[in-house]
């Protein structure tokens, strides 16, 4: 029996082909995990991941249940104290890393900035005149601030080099200290590989941090396949644990005693109650946590990885590819005479969970969208983002997305006399 | 009319006096507001605050009405990216402040180690020969751990200075940089006078820094008056924000612009949606923020806030001290032949919001405390807290307390042969 798929599927694509892809979807069970409003096409996962149903019954349980009901004592009770290990253990198979690599605490950025003191001060040790730090400087620009208010802070020698995608391989040599890339491209969706840069990296005597905010849930991620030394990642877009849920260190095992990270709170302290005057840093994964963290945010990242944990990661990757694909050939099929350029890899192996869409009026095409209730989001000068997250998006989503687009662009905004003057359309 | 206080009751002071002071406690309409467990004295709101009986419905609004119905659309349809300074600007007048000094963000050590780094910079800039940070080793020690991180991290000849109260004002002297205390002590419960150490701080060049975790929302807190320079603290303590719920951070309007600190992320970026690949910081109190916070904990401050936001913070210290008055006075009444100590100062105007008391048999005492469902907590070695909440302990619940003490001590701990022996209680 062979599936149809935007791939072997010869004349145009129907309505009907979309519903037997969703009859045959392996995760379409998923669906009913999630909350989405009515008549809602939410594609935009890859920004603010949708709400599991059981989201308010686990925000109950932490507020009312732990909190209200057992106060003080919840923090050994119902082990709030040790929450951003054992939840760092449920996220650590999603992403190639073994337990007591990983902790869900702080947001990225302060992550980022604790991973890349802790490389900078490794090879400060082994490898002093090392003073570069590889960044892909188009990408979500964060990255790119933590990095240089570090350099800055040190008052050191480093320096930053900005490559892109294709001039990646070529910076890295022998002066650099780190190479520090987000694994999938926040506005194109186009993924890097991770195994031959981070080898690439290692050849070079260089360390490699991998920010994984686009990739972790998304798809498969080998951190330690790929020997890679440390990473960070939200879990708030494809892992759907809420607004700005504490984000993830990874450090790989070979590293954790061996240096330190600089927020040097008491969560990371070696004893961390016997409330000694100077700091003694804990040998192992620990030592990655600064101080006491949002608990209500963090217990509802339960629910997010107790889904992500049951969906195949390999079948989500293979239907977000799937479903981009679809997009881009119904895309091709339907609106060829509007002008819309994907600016993502049409190789789906290419790709992240996400397709990016250029068009001069991609502002109001989004919010014309956004008006049906299809929810993706543009970003400046003319780029539409639309995100595949193969746990609650489905095949039929997809094609009435383009439908709207072929409706929008035909019916109405061509009928605007000011998009008609300005595209001269015939 | 004179109010019975265990100051003007010459008399042994009884059960009847107790319920005349909640009678004419004018905050003691605020005991509605939370929702404490049956039969439970909670004199633990030092180290976690109660939970308001608002904050379920909060969560919810954030979690089902927000998040789920509104999806990605609530950053900006609900405030959630300006809801840092929103909330700042709320808690603003609790401490002192005015509206755009304060952001709600991140824990409170890291919300140090920004503002430590901020302020050495500012100094390095104007005072490089300044090298010392004058901190109190005895207290909480997160503080004395960020400063040292950042001290190495830094590599710098700074030196942190340990002072103990009485020895603070002399250690400030010519070569301070910073002086970075905490307002009241974790422990003791004592509270350094803010106003001479800052002045004393300044006329020597230096820079002072207050740490207000055990201060604010217990008592009124007077930064700008106290000319301070930058402030940090937690929201979860006296202001009932809920566990873990996200530190504050003060930063004087002088000072906005001035420096920087060095934990950079978009957040804090001057156009955070222009996405420039080179940071530029925002020159107001945007600058401290970093990266995405947790929202669904960060909405839960809200409702404490509200709550703190009509207390009269006078009235709020003056029962607060009455009850820890009436706490001593009854251990000193009831309990004299136990071998409790008071280790807090016995006057009120020079202790915060807690009582503590030091027994050999603390930790046991403590442990047949709260099997009674009276919740304090205990410090190695011998240190138990009573923390007095004035929005939700009475003063029978000061009374009963004792009551229970002087059971446990009387009826129960001393009958155990253990005991007995090694105290030879006669």
């Amino acid at each position: 029996m062979t599936v149809a798929t935007a791939q072997n599927i010869t004349t145009e694509i129907t309505f009907a082909d979309c519903e037997q892809m969703d009859a045959r979807d392996p995760l379409r069970h998923f669906r009913a995990e999630f909350e989405l409003p009515e008549d809602t096409i939410y594609l935009n996962g890859n920004s603010l991941g949708a709400m599991p149903a059981r989201a308010l019954a686990q925000a109950r349980n932490t507020v009312i249940d732990q909190w209200g009901k057992d106060l003080i004592r919840s923090w050994n009770t119902h082990g709030w104290f040790q929450m951003a290990e054992t939840l760092g253990d449920r996220l650590a198979p999603l992403i190639g890393a073994d337990a007591g690599e990983v902790v869900l605490t702080d947001s990225t950025g302060i992550n980022l900035f604790k991973v890349l003191a802790a490389a900078l001060k490794l090879q400060a040790e082994r490898a002093p005149e090392k003073t570069r730090i590889v960044m892909e400087g188009s990408n979500f620009p964060t990255d790119n601030y933590t990095a240089q208010g570090l350099v800055e802070l040190l008052g050191s020698k480093h320096e930053i080099v900005f490559a892109e995608e294709e001039e990646i391989a070529r910076a890295i040599d022998e002066r650099v200290a780190v190479v520090c890339l987000t694994q999938v491209h926040y506005k194109s969706g186009r993924v890097l590989d991770m195994q031959a840069i981070t080898e690439k990296a290692h050849n070079c005597g260089a360390l490699a941090i991998w920010d994984l905010c686009h990739s972790a849930g998304a798809m498969p991620v080998a951190l330690n396949d790929c020997a890679a030394d440390f990473a960070v990642g939200c879990t708030y877009k494809y892992l759907n644990c809420g607004p700005g849920s504490p984000g993830f260190i990874f450090a790989a095992k070979r590293h954790q005693g061996q240096t330190q990270q600089p927020l040097t709170g008491w969560w990371g302290h070696a004893a961390p109650f016997a409330f000694e005057r100077d700091y003694r840093p804990a040998a192992d994964i620990r030592q990655m946590l600064s101080g006491t963290q949002p608990i209500v945010s963090l217990g509802l990242c339960e629910v997010g990885l107790d889904i992500a944990t049951r969906a195949d990661l390999q079948q989500v990757q293979q239907k977000s590819r799937a479903l981009g694909d679809l997009f881009i050939r119904l895309l091709d099929e339907q609106c060829a005479e509007f002008g819309f350029e994907v600016i993502s890899p049409r190789d789906a192996s290419r790709r992240g969970s996400q397709v990016a869409v250029a068009h001069p009026e991609g502002y109001a095409i989004m919010q014309a969208l956004i008006a049906r209730n299809i929810v993706g989001d543009f970003r400046a000068p003319d780029v539409m983002r639309f995100g595949f997250s193969a746990l609650y998006v489905s095949y039929l989503d997809v094609w009435n997305t383009v439908q709207a687009l072929r409706h929008i662009m035909r019916d109405e905004l061509w009928q605007n006399p000011v998009y008609q003057q300005r595209h001269a359309v015939t």
